[in-house]
C-alpha cells in the first residue's frame, strides 16, 4: 500500500512537468472532456454512489449526512457546471508583474507559476473531487486526493472519469491521483512525501487539522474553524444591526462563516438586546450571555468561559456586552478563529479602527459575515477558506494555487 | 526556562496589537532611536562581543569563522546603515488592492497586514539581529530571535539596545524578544507555540532545516541550500557563456546563489569546454565531469551520482554534457534546490522555454545566478532567500513579511 501512495505522488509530480507547458485552451479543453465523461457516465456514478449510501445506511449514519453523500442527476449537473465555471476563469499561470530594469540593465520581474503537487485531505461530499481537480488542472498543478471512507466508491469513480477526460484531451492522466486506502496511516504517509508534494491542504474537523499539523513535513494551508463575531457599536443603525446579526446567525448556522458570538456596546445594549431576542426567539436560537447580558435579558442561559471559544455550527449564540470598541477588538483578536468578523456602526472612525486592527481573514463593516466565500467574492470556485496567514487568508481560489518566481532577462551581466 | 520562552512569545504577540496601530512615521522614528542606541553604545557592544570571541578562540574555531563573529566599528556602522536603509523603504502595511464593487453593492478588496509574530532561528553573525528586527518593526510584526550559542552575548546585547530604542520611541519593547538559552530543546519548544508565533523562519544548514520541518506545528518558510545551475545552450554566445559561467562559480563560491553544476549542450561542448577549463584552471577550480565531459577534458575527475545533488560552496564544479534543452531542464528540475538557475542562449525560443519550464525561485537568461539577492533585486534588506513555493519564492523582503486580508464595506447587506 505504502509503495502505491509514493508512486501516485511521483506520478503527479511527473505530470506537472507536462502541465506547465500547456496553454489555457488545452487546459480548458481537458475540463470540457471531463464534463462530457461525467455526463455520459451518470448511471455508473449513481451506481457506485449507491455502494457508499448502502454502507452509510448500514452504519446508521444520520439522514442529513447521507443526503450530503448522495449523487443525484441534479448534483452531477452541479459538478458539470463547476467545470464550465472554471473554464471561464482567467488563467493565472504565466502572469508577469513588476518588471523593472535595474541600473545594470537586468530586467527583473515576477511570473506566476503553479505550486506543483497539492495533497488535499477532505471528508464527506464526493463533488469535492471535481471542485478541486478543476482548479488544479486549470492552474497546471498536480493533485493527490485523499477523501474519507464514507465516499470512497464515489470518489474513485469520479477520479477515474477525470482521468478519462484528461486522456481524451491528450493530457497526462496522472495529473489527478487518488489514495484508495482510507485509514489515518495513509494520511501519515502522504504527509512525509516532501520530495513529490509541495503543499498539503486539510479540510475537515479540528482533529484532522491537528493530526496534519503535527505530522506534516510539507507546508500546510489550514482550512478549519469559523468562530465569527459581529460587534454592534454604540453608533450602529439599530434596524441594520438586528438584520445583520440575525442573518449571520440564522440564515445557515452550520457553515464556517456564520456568527457564533455577538458583541454589543453597553450604551446600546439595553435598547437593542430585547429587539434581537424577539427576532432570535422566532428562529428558536438559544442565547448564552455574559453577566450584563443576563441582567438585560432575564431568563437566558449564562455563558461559560468555554462558550467564547466554541464553534456551535448550530442555532446557539453567545452574547457579550462590552464597554468600548477596544474591548470588542481585544475579545475578537483573542477568541476569533481569524476567519470573518464584522462591525455594525455609522461612525467612520470606529469602522476604520475595526478594519485596521482586527486580525481576521475577512473584516466587514455593515454586512453579514455570511458573504465570506470564493463565489460571493467573485473569485469563482474555491479550494477552501484558509485560516492561516502565510500565502493566502480567506477564500483560496485559482490564483492562490500559484505563486511567483523571479524571471531575469540579461545580456551578459556578471556580478562584481 | 520553558516558561520564559512561552512568556516571550506571549509578550511579542501582545506587542503586535500595539504595533499594528502605528503609522509609518512612528515606526521609522523607532528605527532611528535604535540606530542612536547602537551608536552611543559602541564600547558596550564590542566588550560583549569580546566574550563571544574569547569563547570561540578557546573552542578552537577557525579564524574565518571568528572573523564573521567579530563586531568592529565598521560593522556597527553597517548595522546603523541597515536601519537607515529600512527607514527609506515603502511601508507595505495597509496597502489596499483590488477593491471592487459586487452586484449587491458590497465593496471587497484586500489589505496588507503584518504576519504577526515571526520566530527566526539563525546561526553565526550577530548583525542578523538588526537586519531582522529592522524589517519586523517596520512591517509591524513581533519577532522572537533564536541565535546560535557562538554569538549569544553579542545577540543579547544588541537585542537589549533594540529594546532601549523601542522604549525611547514609545513603542512596546516586547516587539523584539530573544531566547537566551542556546540548546536544541529550546528550539523545539519554540516550534510548538502556535498560539503566539505565526511563522517560523529557519536560516542555517540542512540539519537545522530538517529538525525544524519535523518538529514545527507552525508554518515554516525554509531558507536552505542553493544548488544552482548554468545551462550553456547550443545557441549561446560563447564569450558571454564563459564569462557568466566563470562569474557564477568563482566570484564568491561560498554563498547560496553561486553555481554548483554547469550543463553544456553537446553541440557546443567540444569548443567551449576547453575555453572554460583554461579559465577555471586560473582560479584552481576542481572540475568533476560526466563521461562525455571527461572525454572532452582529459585528466579531470569523474563525477559520481552524488555530485549532482551536492552544494559544494567551494571551488568545485560538476559539469554535464546534455543532448537537448529538455534534458537540461529535466536535470535542473530534478537536482536543483529550486533557488537560481540560468540559461545562456541567443535563441528566443530556447530562452522562453527555459524561463517557462524551470521550477526555480529565480530563472535567468544570459546573466550570472549571483544576482539573486534582495538588495540586487531592488527590494532592500532581506530576511533570507526562500526555497519553498508557498507565500514567497526567492528573496524575502519587507513586503513578504505581510499578507493580505479581505476588507468588506457594506451598507446593510445580508445573504439570501
Amino acid at each position: 500500500m505504502s509503495d502505491s501512495i509514493i508512486q501516485k505522488a511521483k506520478n503527479a509530480k511527473a505530470a506537472t512537468r507536462e502541465l506547465v507547458k500547456l496553454n489555457t485552451d488545452k487546459k480548458n479543453f481537458a475540463l470540457e472532456c471531463i464534463a462530457k465523461q461525467l455526463d455520459k457516465n451518470r448511471l455508473l456514478i449513481k451506481e457506485r454512489n449507491k455502494l457508499d449510501i448502502a454502507y452509510a445506511t448500514e452504519k446508521g449514519m444520520s439522514t442529513a449526512l447521507i443526503d450530503r453523500l448522495k449523487l443525484t442527476d441534479a448534483r452531477i449537473d452541479g459538478m458539470i457546471k463547476v467545470l464550465h465555471d472554471v473554464i471561464t476563469l482567467k488563467d493565472p499561470v504565466g502572469e508577469i508583474t513588476g518588471m523593472n530594469t535595474l541600473p545594470n540593465g537586468l530586467k527583473v520581474g515576477q511570473m506566476r507559476m503553479p505550486l506543483g503537487v497539492i495533497g488535499i485531505i477532505f471528508e464527506s461530499r464526493p463533488n469535492v473531487c471535481i471542485e478541486v481537480a478543476s482548479l488544479t488542472i486549470k492552474s497546471a498543478n498536480g493533485v493527490v486526493l485523499k477523501g474519507g471512507s464514507d465516499a470512497i466508491n464515489s470518489n474513485i469513480c469520479i477520479t477515474n472519469l477525470i482521468k478519462s477526460g484528461l486522456k481524451d484531451a491528450g493530457l497526462p492522466e496522472n495529473a489527478v491521483e487518488i489514495v484508495e486506502s482510507t485509514d489515518r496511516e495513509s494520511v501519515k504517509e502522504l504527509l512525509k512525501l516532501k520530495d513529490y508534494i509541495d503543499v498539503i491542504i486539510p479540510r475537515g474537523g479540528l482533529n484532522l487539522i491537528r493530526f496534519v499539523e503535527e505530522n506534516s513535513v510539507i507546508p500546510v494551508i489550514r482550512h478549519d474553524q469559523g468562530i465569527c463575531h459581529t460587534y454592534i457599536d454604540e453608533f450602529a443603525n439599530k434596524e441594520m444591526a438586528v438584520s445583520i446579526a440575525y442573518n449571520a446567525k440564522v440564515q445557515r448556522p452550520g457553515v464556517c462563516n456564520s456568527m457564533e458570538t455577538l458583541l454589543v456596546h453597553e450604551k446600546i445594549a439595553k435598547e437593542i438586546l430585547p429587539m434581537l431576542k424577539s427576532e432570535y426567539d422566532k428562529a428558536n436560537v438559544e442565547i448564552r450571555g455574559c453577566d450584563k447580558t443576563c441582567t438585560l435579558l432575564p431568563g437566558i442561559k449564562k455563558a461559560t468561559s468555554e462558550d467564547w471559544d466554541t464553534e456551535y455550527l448550530d442555532l446557539i449564540l453567545s452574547i457579550k456586552t462590552v464597554s468600548s470598541i477596544d474591548e470588542a477588538i481585544d475579545h475578537i483578536n483573542t477568541h476569533s478563529s481569524h476567519h470573518s468578523d464584522a462591525i455594525v456602526s455609522e461612525n467612520y472612525t470606529m469602522g476604520m479602527k475595526f478594519i485596521n486592527e482586527v486580525d481576521s481573514a475577512a473584516c466587514y463593516i455593515n454586512a453579514s459575515t455570511r458573504f465570506t466565500d470564493g463565489n460571493e467574492f467573485g473569485l469563482g470556485a474555491e479550494m477552501g477558506i484558509s485560516n492561516q496567514k502565510l500565502h493566502v487568508r480567506g477564500p483560496m481560489g485559482l490564483r492562490e494555487l500559484t505563486s511567483s518566481k523571479y524571471i531575469i532577462f540579461g545580456n551578459g551581466q556578471i556580478r562584481n
